[in-house]
Parts: structure tokens; C-alpha cells; sequence
């Protein structure tokens, strides 16, 4: 099996891997490491919509909400993006629908794969154990920020591609794969401080919405293999 | 001022540089290397072209012309893009017409920048020297392969970005140019070595094309630094 890295959605039309592949999906600042929070405290399912108008619509016929835009909850919404909304008391065995700037619009991108996976450093060994009972090549999807490459998500890649690459034998001929794998070489040392560097971190710090980054660069805290299949997000470990 | 990487044409028209600025483009196998060659060798102007049509009828024309496709030669073109096809014998005082898979493409793309600098290892410091006096944003894009990240140019993308912020003091806040300088700093120690990653140095090898990737990683044989502006590129070093 093929392991192909691309740095953001809209890149993901030039992807070379072609037939039987699933999706990771990353948005680690926050998106799939939410999701991933979000099944570990037990939300039955979680529905993602690309649009606001959308997200409205569902909050009008009753459903949980979060929303967000550039990181912040929008005021008629249930819950922003953060991990830390998505409590046993406030999701536990409910639908959520779900609506951020970027993790629901790369879904969107990434629909003509059969499944996509919400990827995290959270769930990471749980998701490379999913992955090779699925046998099939592997695309990791790094949603980005606004079109670009943004450094916490190839992160993730990079530790995915290496957990896959060392431990179960898939091969790549991928540069941005080699490059994340040796971006987190770099960074793996002493993650917290590297982040200083990330363009995001900052945005979050700026909007008071850093707290989570701790936990999302923790690996392993969570059994959770959220996979989006046919308009909606289960736990399929 | 700025530094902001971009790493495939694809993702320029997202660039958050949005004004007083020039581009570098980067195609260091080979386009930008090879341009580099025709004026270290005294070649008098150089014409890009992006299509082959147009290539062909410059050609009928009497240019010189450089085609290639898929990094071969055409065979109705004088040369390929290699950098040892332009020797002072065949090039010296002359114009030349230029068409290649990637690197005009990107000019072509890029056109919105006032001045588009040509980028190689081997200018690395007059390149740099240059940008100091010309006094703008420098955003550096990398020409990749058929619209995805590449390993090489990246890496000079890193070299640059570093060279600048080092002596020269500019400024960045962009997650590809640290991760750039992430990776040149890996890459630097053994450059040989580490192009055995990248994937277009194996498709250069299969072709039998790879005789120049010692001479496009060897820093600063030479002074020129080729610019295009208003059709053509000039050595305005």
C-alpha cells in the first residue's frame, strides 16, 4: 500500500494515488482532534456540513450545533471547535452536527474517497491499527489554513507516515510525505516549543483559544477512529 | 520586509503577500538552474514561452528555441533544459526562446508580480544580494511537479528564506518558509544524499537526465541574477 501526503485541499485534485484509497483527514488546530474528543466522550454521531446556512438549518429542526469561523463560536451556535465543548454531559449518545472553517470543507473536498478518517496525534495508533486492517493506499489530507500549507497538520502527517512506514510496511515515493516525516523529526523533540513557530498557534493565542494545545499534541489518549462514510461520522474502531 | 513560500503555482493566487513585492521562482531541476547556465554563459536575452505552439512558431521564426516535455527534448527543438546544453558556443549573444513542463508555466503564472527573479543554488548569494537592493516582499515560488510540493526546490526555498533572515534582515510569518528552513537544515549536511528522497531526482535518473544535479546543488558559481519583466528575462545583476 501507497502513502501520499497532500499539504492542502486544494491540492487534493492532483493527488496521484487514483483508486482504492481512504482519506486521513488532519486539522489538528481543531477540527479532527474535536471529532476525536467528541467520540471519546461518547457522541453517538457526528454530521458534517460545509456551510452555515446548513448548520442553521439543522439548529432549527433541533439538532446540537458547532460552528465556528476563524476559530470563534458563532453566537447562535451549541459549541465552538474546541475539544474541551464536547463533554460526557453535553454530547454524550447525541448526533452533533458539525461546521468549521476548514475541517468540514475538506471533507467536502475529499468525498469521492470511500471513507475519510479523522486523523489526530490523539488517536494516532488506534487510526494506524484501523488503517492496515482496511488494506487499502493511504492519502493524508492536511486541511490547511485558508489554501496553505500550515506546519501543525504536516506534523501529523509526518507521524502517521512514519508510525505506517516503520512499523507496517507501506512504501512512498512522495516528497511531501518525505518532507512532513522529516519536519516531525525536527519537531517531535520538543513539540510545544516548535509550535512557536506555526502561524496558527498564534492566531489561536491571539483569540484566547491556545488552551487546547496541549492536548492535541498529546498522542494516544484516546482508542477513537471517527470515519466519515455517507454523510456521517461513526467511531469505527 | 516579508518572506512567504509558496510551494506550487497552484497555491499562488492564495498568497497573503499581497503587494509591493517580487516573485523568485524556483525550478532548481531545471528550469531556473538551466536559465542561470544560459547567462553565466552570456546569453543575450531569453523569451518563455508557456505553450508549445508558440514555441514552434518562434522557432519557424529563427529563434533558438528550448523545449522540452516530461524533462525530454522535442525533437524539433535545439535543445532540451539542461543546464550543459547552453554553452557559450551555442548561446552566447543570442536570444533564446524557452518552453518547459514547469518552470514557464510558473512565470506565466506569476505574471501579476512586477518582477519575477530566476532562483537556483547557484545564484544564491548575488540572488540574495539583489533582493536586498530592490527593497520589497519576497515571495518565493517553487515550481514543483504537475501542481504537487517537490523536495528540491523547497529546499532552496529554505536556503533563501534562512540566507535572508540571517544576514539580511527580513521577516517572516509563514509556515512553508519555516518549514522550508526546517528542512534545508536536514537536507544541507549531505545534500547528495538527501536528494535520494526526492522523487523527480529518480525521474530524471530513469531518463538518463540526472548528469546536472551535482552542478544544481553546488552554491554560488555564479553572479547573474536572470529577472523577467515585460516578456523577457534580462541578467540584472
Amino acid at each position: 500500500m501507497t502513502i501520499e501526503v497532500c499539504f492542502t485541499p486544494k491540492l487534493f485534485p492532483d493527488i496521484l494515488t487514483k483508486e482504492n484509497y481512504v482519506v486521513v483527514l488532519a486539522d489538528i488546530l481543531r477540527a479532527t482532534t474535536s471529532i476525536c474528543a467528541a467520540f471519546q466522550n461518547g457522541v453517538m454521531e457526528i454530521i458534517p456540513v460545509a456551510g452555515l446556512d446548513e448548520a442553521r438549518e439543522m439548529k432549527s429542526k433541533g439538532f446540537l450545533v458547532a460552528s465556528e469561523q476563524d476559530g470563534r463560536k458563532l453566537d447562535w451556535a451549541d459549541f465552538g471547535n474546541s475539544a474541551f465543548n464536547f463533554t460526557t454531559e453535553a454530547i454524550g449518545g447525541k448526533s452533533l452536527v458539525y461546521c468549521t472553517t476548514n475541517g468540514t470543507r475538506a471533507i467536502e473536498i475529499a468525498k469521492t474517497a470511500e471513507k475519510i478518517a479523522m486523523g489526530a496525534f490523539v488517536n494516532l495508533s488506534a487510526l494506524a491499527e484501523w488503517l492496515v486492517k482496511e488494506n487499502k493506499n493511504v492519502v493524508i489530507l492536511c486541511s490547511g489554513w485558508k489554501n496553505k500549507f500550515c506546519l501543525e497538520d504536516s506534523l501529523f502527517a509526518g507521524a502517521l507516515t512514519e508510525k505506517l512506514l516503520n512499523i507496517l510496511g507501506f512504501t512512498t515515493c512522495c516528497d511531501s510525505a518525505q518532507a512532513s516525516m522529516d519536519l516531525w523529526k525536527v519537531a517531535r523533540v520538543d513539540i510545544l516549543t516548535y509550535l512557536e513557530k506555526a502561524a496558527h498557534r498564534h492566531r489561536l493565542k491571539k483569540l484566547g483559544l491556545d488552551d487546547v494545545i496541549l492536548y492535541s499534541f498529546t498522542t494516544d489518549t484516546t482508542r477513537v477512529v471517527p470515519v466519515y462514510e455517507n454523510g456521517v461520522i461513526l467511531n469505527q474502531a
